[in-house]
């Protein structure tokens, strides 16, 4: 389905006008700091050299750019804040370099091809909000077949945790439940009017809300109770659109404690700044979002509950396939078909799951 | 400015495609008994009568309006909540009275025309959301000259009021910027830029999100300090879009507190159900959201903040004059200039202020 810019306006890009979100990213520090190393870094990468800065925001990234030697760098931005990138260009004494230019990368003409694309394009779990489709456009149009990408590649990974939060969401929705039974009983009572047939598909709502919506969350290391495995694996200088629309896989994870609850699966990724093969980083940086205890970012982690819990010990076997598709309604959210079998350490099989989950 | 529909559907009517929105609509008792005894004690008024319900949701009040003895009632709804309601229509036995429409009212055609419309239009401070203009529509191509409208009659309200919200806010927008202000040191430390730039633009968004945007609140009666003025009077069977669009006023309050402090205003809202003037409701029924300690409303009240509070006592009078604009950017959302000047009962005149608030 075609996109209307209105309303992807409306949905999308309107928080990135505010300064307040800005500030968020730009105060995650393990963020900035890969970006910051990247670049730095490599600075070979950048000196003399023309950069695409794709969805700049404040400019960060520009600045950096130019910082590091760049000859001319084009920031574009599809918000108002473009206004404040300019600013803070100027604040920082490099108009002569940074040229900021309000627009969609997808209307947006550059006068040259350009040897470096930067951007920071990932959302929750990677590929939630799909901007990186703006990023493998600009590729096609304006770089130059010497360009490298920073990031070079992304990965996105996938493993069995233990939490709390089912058990807190499942009170939620229970208490909901509770709830819409006193209100059917009362509107009955007081207004004259059965609401019972709405029971079901009120339930199915509050379901989708509580239980099958993925949940924002910093893990601790101590709640992934198996093997991580990775789902998806992206080369950003070749990955098209068709690459990424659809993320499938088939992968297997082992429960690594014993005697434990498989209370659902959490989700992250990783970027690299490798350069190009043919004139690789000085220095390899890898920006990674896995639950850690010293380095959490603003992305955290996805969690995908299981409702019940599943009691699992070490050496049991979970094969799973993910399926991530995109949302008809907004291609910006996705949608998550998970099917999994587990393989008791004893051989024995446990009947096969299939859950959905939406991330939002 | 044209109204781009799509837009406007992801702005605005998503929320009422929830079940659980409509629910927190129908669990507000004071609404519901408003329109119930509007509907059942002029029962004349809709027995053997064709109705119009504009916005139906879960197609309540097409309920009770067949309940009440309706030959045909028209429930027209923009969401899918259209589906739940015709759901709920069929089973309470009334698929013979009630037909539910899937649509825009501004673009959906009736086989005739009706005697009375019936609508739950009514946004915070009356007017946000501007569905009142959805109704002046379907009234003027729908309703028989004869035709009643339900409710018949609506008004705004403002009053002084005093609260403890505006410290909060005023400490939470302070707390805002001594964290910009660190993170505009750590970024000039860690990352060589220079943000300073941006402080002010900082300032006024931060501003403007805690200070001047307008807060929900139930205000407890006491909390009013001084009296309450209409600053408009809608006659629903007349009223245009013209005469909505724009509300201004310039009004008198008497602070009738001892002592106290002006910290804010209130606004709320009224509507009543009087039939028509030549046939008017044999029992006339007022639902009021203004403060109350014992029939609070989902509506609450409207909280528009003064910083700083200004000391007042018994006797002080305020000129006011109040002009209240649709948003450019969302012609649901509103903008309030205030300004108003205090004369104190000694006869001393303050110095004359001058507010813009947003309603979100
Ligand atoms: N297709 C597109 N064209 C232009 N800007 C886009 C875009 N898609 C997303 N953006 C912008 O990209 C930014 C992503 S957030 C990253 C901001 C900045 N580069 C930083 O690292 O801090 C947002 O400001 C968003 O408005
Ligand atoms: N122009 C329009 N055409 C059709 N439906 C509209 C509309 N503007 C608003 N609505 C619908 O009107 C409803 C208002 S809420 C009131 C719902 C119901 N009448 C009740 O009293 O409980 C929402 O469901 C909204 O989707």
């Amino acid at each position: 389905a075609a996109v209307d810019k209105d309303v992807d306006f409306a949905n999308y890009f309107c928080t990135y006008a505010f300064l307040f979100h800005q500030k968020e990213m730009l105060s995650d520090r393990v963020r900035m700091d890969a970006y910051y190393n990247a670049i730095f870094e490599n600075k070979h990468h950048f000196n003399g050299k023309a950069v695409l800065d794709v969805g700049t925001g404040s400019g960060i990234l520009a600045i950096w750019s130019a910082q590091a030697g760049a000859r001319k760098v084009y920031a574009v931005e599809a918000t108002k804040m473009s206004e404040h990138a300019r600013a803070l260009v100027k604040a920082n004494n490099l108009e002569h370099v940074v040229e900021v230019i309000e627009g969609s990368m997808e209307d947006v003409t550059l006068p040259e091809k350009v040897d470096v694309i930067i951007s920071e394009w990932m959302g929750y779990f990677l590929l939630r909000e799909s901007m990186f489709d703006s990023v493998i456009c600009a590729r096609d149009r304006w770089l130059k077949p010497t360009g490298a990408m920073y990031p070079s590649h992304a990965r996105m990974w996938f493993a069995p945790i233990r939490t709390g939060m089912g058990e807190r969401k499942l009170g939620d929705y229970q208490s909901a439940m509770d709830d819409w039974y006193n209100f059917v009983d009362d509107t009955k009572t007081y207004y004259g009017v059965d609401m019972s047939v709405l029971t079901n598909p009120f339930s199915e709502e509050q379901k989708k809300y509580y239980l099958q919506t993925s949940l924002w969350n910093h893990l601790h290391p101590h709640q992934v109770i198996g093997t991580a495995a990775i789902i998806k694996d992206i080369d950003c200088l070749t990955a098209s659109v068709s690459d990424i629309e659809e993320v499938r896989s088939k992968f297997s994870l082992s429960i690594t404690m014993e005697n434990t609850k498989l209370c659902g699966f959490g989700g992250w990724f990783d970027v690299h700044f490798r350069g190009r093969s043919e004139d690789p980083a000085a220095q390899e940086i890898i920006l990674t979002t896995a639950p850690s205890i010293d380095y959490s970012t603003h992305w955290g982690q996805q969690v995908f509950l299981l409702d019940p819990p599943i009691r699992v010990s070490e050496g049991d076997n979970l094969n799973a396939s993910f399926l991530m598709t995109r949302s008809k309604e907004n291609h910006r959210l996705m949608e998550v078909e998970l099917g999994y079998e587990i393989q008791q350490q004893s051989g024995k099989l446990l009947a096969p799951f299939k859950n959905k989950y939406y991330i939002e």
